[in-house]
């Protein structure tokens, strides 16, 4: 039986899950790669902190990357360190050095995936990042291996825990989002700087991967338009439950009139759709095929074990063929298609939207907010004035059809302009979902 | 580019989806595996009857399968015949050659996987089965390659169509299992002999082959418990609705005290489960992994272009490593584990269950049937008595706890011998899923 040499850098949580299963279903692993695995180095900055469940002494701990890099016996490279750099440099060293990498970080994919591939292709090495998108869900092997014969319509769903739990506990408890936001980062949900998650950045890192999979095209990240959940009030919450709908932050790739787009935001959606019952830290991504129909993929999106199932599914797929002399293929990559898709911008994108606007009560006020938007060829599909209170201002829930962005943003900006308008209008995008 | 020779087993429903693709996908599918795509000769005893959307003239048909089995330039057989023989004769004669094989035939490989598998190991050649269960979910994939870093708790989930879509139009419309078995007949959502699909062979099937790969076990398909939806009368749906449940028919695979237990029957489950809201035609799976936690995987479980699109990623698999000269590994092929699973007889197996006994309305009645329970070590959740109607037979719903399936027939046999019992009870499990 060969024997597989792997490095590990970084023994943070997701590291650590990495170690414990090796402990725990090692034998099962070499049994189904048919060659026997071995952690030959784990390179991290702190080697004394204590981790819950694993035993230090037993493990061969380096203090500097370089000595797994340099290591020419170690042919698998986990890379779980995060962040852009050193991760970046430690990646194409890796990979011009002829060593496999597997990898879960999904930012520095986002940011620098076209390179770290194009390396990986130069040196006819395989790259795996399953544990990148959808935490434990095997999705990327699904899209990319099982939706061959597809031309994939779109790709939309919750890919971030951490909104997702906030989102879910707004509604179910009614809580405004800066109470929820404590409550998980106390109980570990939310990180200590939430910005990444709660502004949206990681939920378009990974349509930003998603979407170069099942699209076959490179995607700049800052092309997705990102809308965070910081804006979503209490209030929009309690209404969307009124109209049978509830928010949830969602990643939206579709291929529509000839173009992509993508984008991230909050998003009402039907409360009796299979996404509106994800709940927690779950995460769900609906991907359509012109033949397969739609599909649905449910499962943990982040975590220590669930990230490091993934980890090892692609690690163990690159030791079985490395320890049978089954070389990497060039077309086994993530590359761009002879055709893609060119990227539709926001402004022409149709949606249908929620809107709330505060506007003094006085006679005359919704017929000036309804002909500002008959004037953008906005038409609603149903009005709401939730209080009286004459001469104050309250708010007015409306709900349109499909209208276009650019539209919908001109008559925003048409409607804050008006002097019985006493704040910002509030827009929350509706899909059908 | 490395032309990639393809021959084609029967032309019905699937294959002439197969067809489709490789002329509507054909190019794209070319750029994903960087080989030259042929189907160099589809074999079908009916050459002349008209498939719609396909031009026949185009195509190398020929009458006899054995202008395929014998033709040494085509490498991949796509086996899409169904049923035992000739299928199976045919599958063994083309990996003898030396030819990989995709198949979709899910009775064969229930039948006679060890050996079909045994010879392409013997062969060194590969055998894709994807499109076997659910249709175009790509499932096994998930789970032979998405999981291998875990030990299986459980498979369970909805794999017949035709089963799922009559009790589904049973509960939403209240209408009985005959009449919706004829309009489903009708739609072409049922076979003119619906025995395999309503009697739950093909959902058994489909869990031998979901249960081999996910438990790596061989497990006999005379060792599934298999009860069919046609003992299910419309009273039990409009009970189940009452009581908060929904039935389906479930495939059920569970790792429990050291044994593996596998059955297929009509299942009680909470309205508010996610399976309980998979209507109609689709198929949806669960699989719990222990690192990984849930999964959740839904989609189409049959049809033409969804199922073929299943056969494709096997075959493309495949086609791209064979035009670059990647050799099949045993290892890749399905195996049993050193210390598979024993099977667990299904006597043995723990449910909840639900029973509607129809007794006579007489004082005492119920004293004795829960008496009977209670002897057998059957404790009840609740009562339910519908109607009265002094001295005639009325139903008495009941629900238990979780009981041994033992106990529970022992306690069946006794009830029904009561003298005021008049007619067999009916029995349904009931999950927490």
């Amino acid at each position: 039986m060969n024997e597989i040499r792997i490095g590990l850098l970084g023994l943070g949580t997701v590291g650590a899950g990495v170690v414990k299963i090796l402990d725990t279903h090692g034998a099962e692993m070499q049994e189904r790669t048919d060659c026997r695995l071995t952690l030959a180095a784990i390179a991290d900055a702190d080697l004394v902190r204590e981790r819950e469940g694993i035993d230090l002494a037993r493990l061969h701990l380096v203090p500097d990357a370089r000595q797994v890099l340099d290591d020419p016996s170690i042919q698998i490279v986990i890379e779980l360190i995060g962040g852009l750099e050193p991760a970046r440099t430690f990646i194409l060293r890796a990979l011009a050095a002829g060593k496999h990498v597997v990898t879960a970080n999904k930012a520095l994919l986002a940011h620098h995936g076209a390179e770290l591939f194009e390396q990986a292709r130069r040196h006819r090495v395989m790259l795996g990042f399953e544990a990148a998108v959808a935490g434990g869900i095997p999705l990327l092997r699904a899209v990319r291996e099982g939706l061959p014969a597809n031309r994939i319509a779109s790709v939309f769903g919750i890919v971030n825990g951490t909104c997702n739990y906030i989102l879910s506990k707004m509604t179910d408890e009614r809580l405004d989002f800066s109470v929820v936001l404590k409550e998980a980062q106390a109980r570990g949900y939310a990180e200590a700087d939430p910005a990444l998650d709660i502004e949206g950045m990681d939920s378009a890192h990974k349509l930003q991967i998603l979407a170069m999979v099942a699209f076959r095209t490179s995607l700049d990240l800052k092309d997705i338009y990102t809308e965070g959940i910081t804006g979503v009030a209490h209030e929009d919450v309690v209404n969307a439950a009124e109209l049978g709908y509830r928010i949830k932050l969602l990643a939206i790739a579709k291929a529509s009139d000839g173009g992509l787009e993508a984008r991230v935001h909050p998003t009402m959606i039907p409360a009796q759709s299979p996404l509106a019952a994800v709940s927690g830290v779950y995460n769900a991504v609906f991907i359509s095929g012109d033949n397969v129909g739609n599909l649905m993929f449910y499962g943990r999106g982040a975590g220590q074990l669930p990230t490091a199932s993934a980890v090892w599914s692609d690690a163990l797929e690159i030791a079985r063929r490395v320890a049978h002399g089954i070389p990497a293929l060039p077309v086994e990559l993530p590359s761009v298609a002879k055709a893609p898709l060119p990227l539709r911008p926001m402004d022409e994108i149709r949606s249908a939207y929620y809107l709330r606007v505060m506007a003094l009560d006085r006679p005359g006020v919704l017929a000036q907010v309804a002909g500002i938007l008959g004037r953008h060829d906005i038409s609603l599909v149903s009005v709401l004035q939730k209080a009286r209170a004459e001469g104050e201002a309250v708010p007015v829930v409306m709900l349109t059809h499909d209208a276009r962005e650019r539209d919908m943003r001109a008559a925003l900006a048409a409607i804050d302009r008006l002097p019985v308008v006493a704040s910002r209008t509030t827009m929350i995008r509706v899909e059908p979902a």
